[in-house]
């Protein structure tokens, strides 16, 4: 086919059997955000440019992802890139809104990526967000929902990594960093996961990073142990810190719910409007890596505003990285939502065959009829391609006993039954 | 607010009191799809400019409506301006989906209009699509399941508009207009509920069809009665015809299941893409007018596949439109999913909030709980602000008896119940 009849490249689209799947997958996490008391929200699929490019929400760092296009009024526009800018916008826009706000949404944005196995350029993520609490039980809370949501998709091996932004900068800083510098530092040790400690010092190094600077800070974010203890161990070394404390409150009410938590001095988290506790949801299962990662912006509101600060905390899921794996968990792949194939015997009683999935129809019943003018055989054989579990013959003969036959298309079985009975059996 | 922290103009953010009427409209659409076999697919925001732009699909008619941008690989994309034409695309280019192949979709499309009260930039579409039976009963089935869809949705006074592409060029033809300007009438013709039977007059002679042509043209196209007799009447009129035909199977299985049709010969439906039946679902209340709309599109999948011919039919609802409607009609507006407010009554107690509070969201209850550190009557008042039913205090003396206080919220009547009692109550 002509290339022009494709989908664009990094973008996909999902036939039935995929979507079934998907859709059992966004059912789940939707629920869950629910037991949580978060709300739904929805933002436009694109923005004005300035929303994503302004220096508190995205920046410039990511800036050649974004999807910009001008409509024929000359407006720069911008493809939606996450959902938390959005969210902030809102928030800011609408200071009706009780607080704390606490809202979920599911929808898709866009980044302008290498494509590769497993990254799209269109894809799907599940945020939860809460404005207006600046207390810690709002981070836990978005942890625990977190967690909650990735245990009911059946991933139970999973733990929490988490740092505090304003931990790390202090350290920074500690270790005789000048301020100017603390981002820099920050973009280096972000690459920890993918270049290891060596190529970090490489990357402070080539940053002007250096000498005794760059070793104390290596030497620190390495520290391994119990959370509480490094955090005893970090009040001693850099003093007074308000991430300390931040973090120290954060741990105990996890550990009151027994969420199980590595506190990661080295974690950075990407993106620059965090200020303050940071974290992943990680699988013991090296291969898997991160699958979700959130943390507290409290600066991002007021920007969109103009007024008082408004803190905020939220979470993204890596959702299509946890629909991957569980299409290869999947054994039975469902192809319908349809229950039962109406077969038409002959055309004298396709007048019936209209009623009866009407009734079945009216009792919540998912029928599909003959559309084609296709005999018996081929009747069953489309049933039989879609994995429609039950056929329902009509004849003229059980058009006027009123006992159908009801075929269980895996087991092959067949019972005759009245149509009442069949709505019976069947909701 | 800065403009540029706005939505762009046209498009809309849905707080959660507007998403939860709009989730209730949607999920009574999908289910009412799925009753009649209708599965779910999902295309990509954007496509190739030239999917669009295709004559055999939306064509140069609609191109100042397009939202166009080129990617950063100086590639022409296009929001999506509908989902009809992504559908015929996916059919065209998955050649191993059984037939039919039903689907559903519900999702956005963007079309740069003027924007006034009810007409949106961005907006939804639902839409059911069969591609593969060029027989009738898909289009009963498309009709069928239009009306039953829009009757669950509380509009009970809706009717169907009827007419055939065939029908209507046959009769172009028959009246002496030569075939280079059917277009042109059909053009003229579309816009009678707009300018009225003299406008579409004083257009038709713009485009240089005049005098008998045009008064036999207007004569015909206002003929009204019985459908069955209109047909026979244009039988003898002006002779065999493929839209007689199909128009009087359509209608006899409409009858069958008891629909209220009326045969227009007058209706266009502007798209130029259909080629034999159309119709539209119309409120008896003028005011409302058409809130659904479809037709058959036999020569659509075929220009995109360059191979043999896959007939289809389908419709999209004008969901904005319904949902308008409905919440004009809505009493009781609610504001939350949220069904209990778990009341902190000091921080004695704050570790015991969280596990009740685990402890009924595993009973699949949605929950919220103080995380801004409140005092109990600012707990009270956000759970007032948005109308969660059902309070539920715990303080010291509750934890200890294992007795708690639940407040249903409107009749201000509190009960004392232990956990297994409350959630008993609730689920």
């Amino acid at each position: 086919m002509n290339e022009k009849f494709q989908t664009p490249r990094g973008t996909r689209d999902f036939l039935p059997e995929e979507m079934i799947l998907r859709e059992k997958v966004f059912d789940t996490v939707e629920k869950v955000f629910k037991r949580y008391g978060y709300d739904p929200l929805k933002t436009p699929a694109f923005e004005n440019f300035e929303l994503f490019s302004t220096k508190e929400a995205i920046g410039e760092g990511e800036q050649d992802k974004f999807y910009m296009f001008k409509d024929k009024s000359d407006r720069e526009l911008c493809l939606r890139f996450d959902q938390t800018v959005p969210f902030a916008r809102v928030v800011a826009s609408n200071p009706q809104l009780p607080k704390p706000f606490k809202r979920f949404e599911i929808s898709r944005v866009w980044r302008y990526e290498e494509v590769k196995r497993g990254r799209y350029r269109e894809f799907w993520q599940c945020d939860v967000d809460i404005a207006g609490s600046k207390d810690m039980s709002a981070d836990v809370e978005i942890i625990d929902c977190t967690m909650t949501t990735i245990e009911e998709l059946g991933f139970t091996d999973c733990y929490i990594r988490v740092n505090n932004r304003k931990l790390l900068s202090g350290t920074i800083q500690f270790v005789g960093i000048p301020k100017t510098k603390v981002q820099d530092a920050f973009r280096s040790i972000d690459k920890l996961d993918k270049i290891g400690m060596e190529g970090v010092e490489k990357e402070l190094e080539s940053r002007g990073i250096k000498g005794k600077q760059k070793e104390k800070l290596l030497k620190i974010i390495g520290i391994k142990g119990d959370p509480q203890e490094i955090l005893e161990e970090m009040k001693k070394l850099i003093g007074e810190n308000e991430g300390i404390l931040e973090l120290q409150e954060l741990l105990k009410n996890l550990d009151y719910i027994k969420r199980k938590v590595i506190l990661d001095l080295s974690l950075v988290r990407g993106l620059d409007y965090y200020t303050s506790t940071i974290f992943e949801v990680m699988s013991e299962d090296k291969k898997i890596g991160s699958i979700a990662g959130g943390g507290r912006y409290d600066k991002m509101i007021a920007t969109f505003s103009g007024k008082e600060e408004i803190p905020a905390v939220g979470v993204a899921l890596g959702i299509e990285r946890i629909i991957d794996l569980l299409k290869e968990r999947e054994k039975n792949k469902v192809k319908t939502y349809t229950k039962v194939f109406v077969v038409n015997v002959n055309d004298e009683v396709k007048e019936d065959c209209l009623k009866i999935a009407k009734k079945l129809r009216q009792a919540e019943i998912n029928i599909q009829t003959d559309i084609m003018g296709r005999d018996i055989k081929r009747q069953f054989e489309y049933a039989n391609s879609l994995g429609i579990p039950y056929t329902l013959i009509v004849g003229p003969k059980e058009v006027k006993t009123g006992d159908f036959k009801l075929k269980n298309m895996s087991t092959g079985e067949e019972i005759e039954l009245t149509l009442e009975e069949i709505i019976k059996k069947l909701t």
